[in-house]
């Protein structure tokens, strides 16, 4: 099953995806849809509105209000030994705000403060139980399902500080979406091509199956010091080919196309456009 | 004015607090508060409820549900230099969650995973209009009260790896309160005594006139990233005599008595308890 949040006259609305059409459920957001309904449930939640056609759909971010918005740093062995890095014991854990998230065919806004704008191809993991102290069995079966998301970094900002937050959380610069698919239908996101392309040229190309700590271990690991509820995202890490990490660097210009892609999961295609005063 | 959000038997309510009784008013907290009404104004709001005495009144976190957490590191002077550190440029900027908060005689929770708890007395802006990109004086205008916070750290969790989110957002942990003041009542806390102590002892002691970057500079960096809304929390950060700073090192132990004071704003009384598994 896929589910969206999608744009209409009235507001946000969840949907469920069917074949090519966004059908609207009563619900604001997909977060919202999650904290009312077992996922098993969501098939048989009457429309609440005339289907769309997901080539017309105005996609919002997949949650528009998650209570928590938490992503993990280095995360794939190969870039973790190819930048010389041993594994690390425990993931690298910072946090985004609900502000920082946009729809999967929006256009990410360039800040005029930052000249260093990179991307960060990402598998997000939705969550859809409440869960506290799991082990990474109950972690595993309270994963909603799986997203696409480029956690979007601006680098000058990232690095002011040793903390990395200024630069991660740029209001309407991170796009999810465009669907939440439930895990069986990608086999848990185990073996998936990740893949982020800008103007068509390959940047980030790897697969989940190189995640250190995969998508149960990393819930798991958050809920030992906070409850994760529905509708909560993690972004699990970005592979190597960064425009940081590039000689020379590389970084994001006003009318490029960026291009997120996991297999299975669908493609956020974003235009960057510069911000306006 | 002073304003709270007490706990009812119908849920959390702010409430206007009048010498020694606090006045539910009809929203769940003072966030939600700040979001319908201008602070002048709620002195006109009618009462919802039955007066409390303020010594009976059990104080939820004043900030029930922020849109955003936002806190200062490095940020007094006087322990920077102490350090031997340099000043820094930039405000580094970390987030906690609307889960990590109690209230200002709340429990705190020493988890059974962290072997260091430290305190971390501070003082807390409240946002009362929404800004973005906001000059210091739309700053400084923006500001709705100011509070108490004690940013309490895992800092075995915080340093785990380089971002500190893991040791700063353990659910239940840190005190925020008892009050909303507003700016008028404490000059817009330019220069108020900072204390903490624990079982009596002195532990940080020091003025908020030695903030690197003060509340409206902070909030209007913030700005420069992202919206700030009504019910957002800035913590500014803390002075020095941390736990993890000292010779021996100290944490809190069970049963320990956190007092986190700021002259003119109250206090938050916390009792340490063990976690039940």
């Amino acid at each position: 099953m896929r589910l969206a949040t999608i744009r209409t006259a009235t507001g946000t609305r969840a949907a469920r995806v069917e074949t090519n059409v966004a059908i609207p459920l009563g619900y604001p957001d997909v977060g919202a849809l999650l904290a009312a309904a077992d996922v098993q449930d969501i098939n048989r939640i009457p429309p609440a509105g005339k289907p769309v056609p997901v080539e017309d759909a105005d996609f919002a971010p997949v949650l528009t209000s998650p209570s928590k918005v938490i992503c993990v740093g280095l995360n794939y062995r190969t870039h973790i030994l190819e930048m010389g890095r041993e594994l690390p014991e425990h993931p690298t854990l910072f946090a985004k705000f609900a502000d920082t998230l946009i729809g999967a065919r929006d256009d990410v806004v360039l800040p005029i403060t930052s000249a260093e704008v990179d991307w960060e191809a990402e598998l997000g993991v939705i969550i859809g139980t409440s869960l506290r102290r799991a082990t990474r069995e109950q972690a595993h079966a309270a994963i909603a399902g799986y997203t696409v998301v480029n956690d979007v970094s601006m680098r000058d900002w990232q690095w002011r500080t040793t903390q990395w937050l200024q630069g991660k959380a740029f209001e309407r610069t991170t796009p999810v979406g465009p669907f939440l698919v439930t895990p069986d239908e990608v086999d848990h996101a185990r073996d998936l091509e990740v893949r982020c392309e800008v103007d068509g040229s390959v940047m980030q190309h790897s697969r989940t199956s190189d995640l250190l700590f995969d998508p149960a271990a990393t819930v798991a690991y958050i809920s030992q010091f906070t409850t994760l509820r529905p509708g909560d995202l993690i972004a699990t890490g970005t592979p190597g080919g960064v425009g940081a990490a590039r000689d020379p660097k590389v970084f994001l210009a006003p009318g490029q196309t960026l291009l997120t892609v996991i297999e299975g999961l669908g493609e956020c295609v974003n235009v960057c456009r510069e911000e306006k005063e």
